[in-house]
């Protein structure tokens, strides 16, 4: 009996010790170690200790081992998760009270909460990074899966960052006879917090903690909503700049009618060296959204750190896969066409707006048809590529992973932002008594954006889950090989070692080594295997399927070059659709329809809370296209 | 090739074959059935459908049997939720629209949009009802959490939910001369609506679907949204209400300053008979909060089935506990003398607020006396009930249960609603500038609402955890009777036939049985573990410490006693604390303090957002305790 025969369901990949083994070795110990951990257990991504209950003693009385950490995962987790929505309610209402002009209270309070909070977390970074230099033993797994693409983005935003807190120092200082201490420091405060933090997260965003100490959850949470709280903060602020701008649009049309009061906080002395003053003041606005970004990745990284406290990693490594360049030319090209036409909109319109009635029509005209052809184009990419998928109909990846969740979540979620926006507009259109002919142009687009957010979030919730693809290829190669050798069921020892793994974990690259040589075939997954089976029991059909292998072996290439091209070019559009709504490009302040219907005030709301998320899916959708791009 | 000797998902029950054993089943079957589902893949929690990937042909070729519903599972969840989130927005906005006063937008879209997604719902329930009596083996497996104790609950509120539909439509007919017909045909609707559900709920809440059709996706997560919806309505139409009132009694209280405008949707015309009218529209505002209630339970116990599509349960059958009042007598005393004076400061509260200023102070100081004195003895009493869990120390459950997550998400995401408005709360007596005296009884209550809910779900949480008791306890039981018979190791038939799980399937007292008689130890899980393995290799020092073990039990029957005590004593004072909010009794209102500090408008929105969450904190604790005290 060969025990290699059974495979266990974590084990599909490269484990040698399958369950049967370990439960016929839990039999078999000696009296001194009667329980054995199984494999199967451990890799159940439960957060459960790895208790052994299910090993009985060998001589019948069937006590099962006490856990190591008795009940310490369940029990832990609510007094920390309860601190930090403390932490953040408390941190929200002062944003909200300092938001609505609340007596009493001042910006420097608010500034002093997050700078406390910064510090808190600066120490605790400090000594998780101490103590893991020292008792490295604690730390050993890493979950692979968690933000290895956002790294070098939050290190981009994070150095952007560093130059919005430079300006905002020049700026107290020019200011410094009227600005309260707090909002020098907390500039100093937020760049060296910033400079820690990226060290930490290259360090140990991948980390799997597996003490369950309190001060290390406490630690984390309380990261988490600091990086929100920081967000919210840059969020708040955008916000209060945009709305003063479109305030300042309407004044100029003339819109006196409604009751417009510019909600500014400009410090009431003048500035020491003027130019410098306006430099600043001007440029943070455009380093903001890279502010806002580089936060809620981070709190995103460090929540995926969060939910992996304790939890047990199945063990198939993954691959490192280097972006490149070569076979997405068509997708690239496309896609910085639609960037830097973006870029180039954006501009026009930030210029035409509010100048004039005729100026802003036009504007929003244009702003409008070039946003429909975007989308059409996206909504076709991504219907394409669900096509190709649905004709594939290969079995996806479900086992249990925090990052992947986290991402699929949060697409789902953060275009609940930007659909809340586009119903309100679709319903204000069908409200409305009199239309301008531009509002039109709004009914399409609306319907245009909720369509494709909904295909995009398909496609790559389906993307991230197509991760077995590897295993199958290999499994494939090999069944194809063992056929081309003139149908013999014996392995030689290389195959046999490529068999048992040792292609899948070091390189990805052998199964394209055979593409040349021995024809791989890589149709879908069900249906090839049915056919292989077939052909191995059918030695004369087999010799006539050459050909046949060979031209589904290229159409498989051109699905993946297909692909490849369509996450690019989506990956770029995302890119250039976060850029209007994150440097000020809010059709749906200045076309004037949705305002009318729910009223200045409602609607001014609901774009305030809608808009951060409606960006933010923009970056996080770009982030996953990539990684996506990159794996296809 | 036998089709039966491969077991698919839906036949997990009645399989007793553990892994070692299937392993080796899986080695030693003939070629004819060689692929067997092992028992750790069943067990482990996942999503995905039980598939014998891991068992590999015996003849060496290795080929995985395919999916039966490949990948379905991560793929199909997208669409259906997508979908469900879109129609829960449209109808946000449509109601938010409304409440705005949107120009163009009739009560008669929003409730047409309402009626058209109940009858939807309707079809759908039939079309599940009728198919489940057609196509019985579909659905075998049940989950024994969701929602047990809640279905009474969900029947008493629904036959008020119902008496409320049959008072609108007394009211329609009424006012039938100027309202339009949605407003007649809404509550018609509802009314069988609510009739189906609670019959839908009664005999398929429970189910675990394990076919992933894409009809049944989307009908669940529909309903989930359609209940979320009517929730919604329900809590804005209660707003409107309560904030109607709050703003007479301003007026009456001669605070002329603040821009006041009554939000009443009262009829246009004369009701044909104007005493029953009034008695219907007064009597409405009264059912409401029972409707409210109706509609996130119900919503809740169908997101549990949607959690539950797919799923694998282990299967370790709940016990069905009946609840006993026997031996909580001083906790529900306590609990019912809480309850009794609440209803009366209510009566008294409402009767007096708004009346003049002074009577209103005095009310307030009242409810804020009896509010803190009430919160202290919670408080007390949870922690009495966290020191006794901590002097356990036993471990928790922590295997995967929708049900039983959702539970502590639910207490943890609906207490931020009133954390929320404490912090408002105690923002606004730190920032004000001038404090009647009556305020600062304000500051003690409110931090005092901070501590209590933390606490308290610290006490749930770790109570909805430790489930793995009764199995303990059995486990002991037989230990103990092995050792008290003259320290044999050998078992005879019946305690093997009680070992085997007989007990644990049947009934739970059999342990008591034997509580008279053998002097049950009933200790911590770990130490009494290690204890009990010392004494069977030790005989002597076990003959000395029988009466230890008498006493260490009686210790632990008395701290169960309390533990229960505490239960019950929350249970009826959480529904104590339901009723003053649910029926108006609203101090963040009265209170004046936090409306000065904020500002009118923003704080009614901070208030109006946050308290419907707050409210069903409160019956949602009380169904958890509920369970605990009859659990513990």
């Amino acid at each position: 009996m060969d025990p290699k025969s059974w495979r266990g369901p974590a084990l599909r990949r490269q484990s040698t010790q399958p369950a049967a083994q370990a439960a016929v070795a839990c039999r078999q110990r000696s009296p001194r170690a009667p329980w054995h951990c199984p494999r199967e257990e451990r890799a159940s991504g439960e957060t459960q200790p790895c208790r052994p209950a299910g090993c009985i003693k060998p001589d019948g009385a069937g006590q099962p081992e006490p856990e190591p950490f008795p009940g310490e995962a369940g029990r832990g987790s609510g007094v920390p998760s309860q601190y930090g929505l403390s932490v953040f309610l408390a941190g929200l209402l002062l944003m909200f009270a300092w938001a609505v002009h609340a007596a009493g209270l001042h910006k420097s309070h608010l500034l002093s909460y997050l700078i406390t909070l910064m510090l808190v977390q600066l120490l605790w970074m400090l000594w998780y990074i101490c103590r893991s230099y020292t008792q490295r033993r604690l730390i050993q797994e890493k979950d692979t899966h968690a933000g290895a693409r956002w790294l070098r983005g939050i290190t981009l935003f994070a150095v952007i960052t560093l130059i919005l807190d430079s300006f905002k120092i020049g700026y107290f200082i020019g200011f410094s006879n009227c600005l309260s201490a707090t909002e020098g420091i907390f500039p100093v405060t937020h760049a060296v917090h910033t400079l820690l933090q990226v060290y930490f997260l290259w360090c140990h965003a991948k980390d799997i903690i597996q003490s369950f100490k309190t001060l290390e959850r406490f630690g984390v949470i309380h990261s988490v909503f600091t990086n929100l709280l920081l967000w919210t903060n840059g969020v708040l602020t955008e916000s209060k700049h945009q709305l003063n701008e479109h305030k300042e649009r309407l004044i100029t049309l003339g819109f006196g009618n409604i009751t417009i009061v510019l909600d500014d906080h400009a410090p009431q002395c003048n500035c020491s060296t003027t130019t410098l003053c306006s430099i600043f003041s001007q440029g943070i606005y455009y380093l903001y959204p890279f502010n806002i970004e580089y936060h809620i990745l981070a709190s995103t990284m460090l929540y995926v750190l969060w939910k992996n406290i304790g939890r047990k990693v199945e063990h198939h490594q993954q691959h490192k896969i280097p972006f490149k360049f070569h076979g997405i030319t068509i997708g690239t090209i496309f896609g910085l066409t639609v960037l830097t036409s973006t870029i180039a909109i954006v501009v026009v319109y930030l210029i035409q707006i509010g100048r004039s009635k005729i100026k802003s029509e036009l504007a929003l005209t244009m702003f409008y048809i070039y946003a429909i052809s975007v989308l059409t184009l996206m909504c076709t990419a991504g219907i394409v590529a669900l096509l190709i998928y649905r004709l594939e109909n290969r079995s996806l990846d479900n086992s249990k992973n925090p990052a992947r969740k986290l991402d699929a979540d949060l697409l789902v979620g953060t275009a609940s932002g930007s659909w809340l926006l586009s119903w309100g507009s679709i319903l204000a259109i069908i409200c409305a008594q009199d239309h301008p002919k531009y509002t039109w142009y709004n009914l399409p687009y609306s319907i245009l954006v909720i369509i494709e957010k909904y295909i995009q979030n398909l496609f790559i919730i389906e993307s991230i889950h197509r991760e077995q693809e590897k295993v199958n290829d290999d499994i494939k190669t090999l069944r194809i090989v063992t056929i081309s050798r003139e149908n013999t069921l014996s392995l030689t020892p290389s195959f046999k070692e490529i068999y048992n793994g040792t292609v899948d974990a070091d390189s990805g690259e052998l199964p394209y080594l055979f593409n040349g040589n021995v024809c791989v075939r890589e149709s879908s997954s069900n249906g090839g295997l049915e056919e292989d089976r077939s052909q191995v029991f059918s030695p004369v059909i087999h010799s006539t399927s050459d050909f046949s292998l060979y031209s589904s072996n290229s159409v498989a290439n051109n699905k993946r070059r297909i692909l490849k091209n369509i996450a690019a070019f989506l990956f770029l559009c995302n890119l250039s659709l976060w850029i209007p709504p994150a440097f000020g490009c809010r059709p749906v302040y200045d076309n004037g329809l949705e305002e009318i219907v729910f009223g200045f005030e409602p609607w001014i709301i609901v774009v305030n809370l809608a808009m951060p998320f409606s960006i933010f899916y923009r970056m996080h959708s770009a982030a996953s296209l990539f990684e996506v791009s990159c794996k296809t």
